[in-house]
């Protein structure tokens, strides 16, 4: 895992090796998580949702934030794939007919499409505990009140008082025009924001962060959180499904209220921009160790899927 | 929470008060463990299936067995809630009706049919994951190496090792006359038995437990989580929707298969005894300590509700 650690000797810290190495160390991580065991269909179906691929961005933020305090990423690695197993579980309960009622994610069919809904919520479900089991099990020299500062985190940012608060808002503002911009802020805070935050924060508190360490990584997380729904909602409108790999537009059909549909698409650029850079600020102290998240916050304007 | 150590000094150990005493204190502590905030409406619908009533038996045998090693039970509270919390999460998503479509639960609308299926199902993963945030956060005075064990072995007993490989093998045999008991008693030891073992291991873990300790309560909550089973499949058949708070009659419609369908009542009941005799044996050693989940056993095969 240390392949990259060269890079950051060097000025030109080069994100898209960073990102490739990084991906691959994640995939290997989470391919060797879950083995296919009796009853066969719930591992099938957990793993056909945590191995559809995606950016691995949460993994990726809590191993570099854990390397930023000079924790060695592979203390991280279990929470990092708790990380994508708990994600995972939130896109197959959204995409249930009951929530979202979405047929495709990442360009494949969702679970509940290919196992059914009473497997898609099981498969969530098994995620969710098992992520937690993971951590607690796996995660090795690291002192065990640290792995329960994880825990504790983890689960704040995924329960009523996280993403699952941003999800109940969520639905509630559906087909409502006047959604206003504190409300969409708290969305987006819980719904995206707070899994991103719990990411870094959990790598950091592995590495023995500080409490100063935790409040700049957290205002550096939610900021980052904010921009990248943004340019989520900002992609909704300017990209296509085959770019994208789900569908596009759908805001728009639904007359959601958006960043885009109360600022616009130039001033909604702006505004992730400023985030981005605000998020950034926080990372002025850390010196060569923070290029890896300076360049993820930038990555994350920049993208275009 | 000292009030009925008394009553374990006297050979005449009253089993009704102390389910009466310990319930209380477990409605207490679940009613200050979620308070309602924004956005309410799902605080109310986990608050809603939390409080509903039930036996409470998972939070108090994890009390008692955390009592049988010596251990302080309040260092057992926060976990004991947390069985509960996620005991409630299964029902509330077996209930759905994309599961067992069932309409009362404790003589109460179920969760979905009050809250809607999409705060139903974020109720159940709010309830799981904030069942993790409240041991890692709440247990006091417990080694925190002791906690995490808790934390890995209730994650163990929800994901699909445990609840939710029994429930994955219970939907695949609806409708099949042909399931062998082999089936039958995986499904019930994953689907019943897991959690109640979590129960009672963890309680024990929080107490300093050795391996034989657990080994012992292990064993005796398997056999008192089959026998549980049995009294439920028995009471399906013999009891009534007044004295149950639920449908019944359930299986025999469905043509389901149950340890009565395989066995036949009487035979069944018998085999119940047996394995409530073989989970007291366990304890044998633990001398007057153990009063409590003795007692516990044979209350299971008693019961008509």
């Amino acid at each position: 895992m240390a392949s990259h650690t060269a890079s950051l000797d060097t000025q030109t810290f080069n994100l898209e090796t960073y990102l490739r190495d990084r991906k691959r160390e994640v995939e290997a991580a989470l391919d060797a998580s879950i083995a296919v065991t009796y009853p066969e269909k719930i591992y099938e179906a957990m793993r056909y949702s945590l191995m559809a691929g995606g950016k691995r961005l949460r993994p990726i933020l809590c191993l570099a934030a854990c390397e930023l305090l000079g924790g060695d990423p592979s203390a991280a690695m279990p929470t990092a794939c708790a990380m994508e197993m708990v994600h995972t579980m939130s896109l197959i309960h959204d995409d249930l007919p009951a929530m979202d009622n979405d047929d495709y994610r990442r360009g494949k069919l969702t679970n509940h499409k290919v196992y059914g809904e009473d497997i898609a919520i099981l498969a969530g479900d098994a995620l969710l505990a098992y992520a937690f089991e993971f951590i607690a099990e796996q995660t090795t020299n690291v002192p065990a009140n640290r792995v329960l500062k994880v825990v504790s985190h983890l689960g704040h940012a995924v329960a009523a008082t996280g993403l699952v608060g941003g999800q109940v808002v969520d639905l509630e503002c559906e087909g409502k025009p006047d959604v206003t911009e504190t409300t969409l802020t708290y969305i987006h805070l819980h719904k995206t924001a707070a899994l991103l935050e719990s990411c870094v924060a959990c790598g950091a508190i592995l590495a023995g962060a500080s409490e100063q360490d935790l409040a700049h990584l957290s205002t550096y997380a939610q900021n980052i959180g904010l921009a990248f729904q943004i340019i989520d909602d900002i992609l909704d409108i300017t990209s296509t499904p085959e770019l994208l790999g789900k569908t596009v537009g759908k805001d728009v059909a639904a007359q959601k209220v958006t960043y885009p549909s109360l600022w616009g698409i130039s001033t909604s650029q702006l505004k992730a921009q400023q985030l981005v850079d605000l998020a950034k600020s926080q990372l002025s102290g850390y010196g060569k160790a923070a290029l890896p998240l300076i360049a993820i916050a930038d990555y994350i304007t920049a993208r275009n899927h």
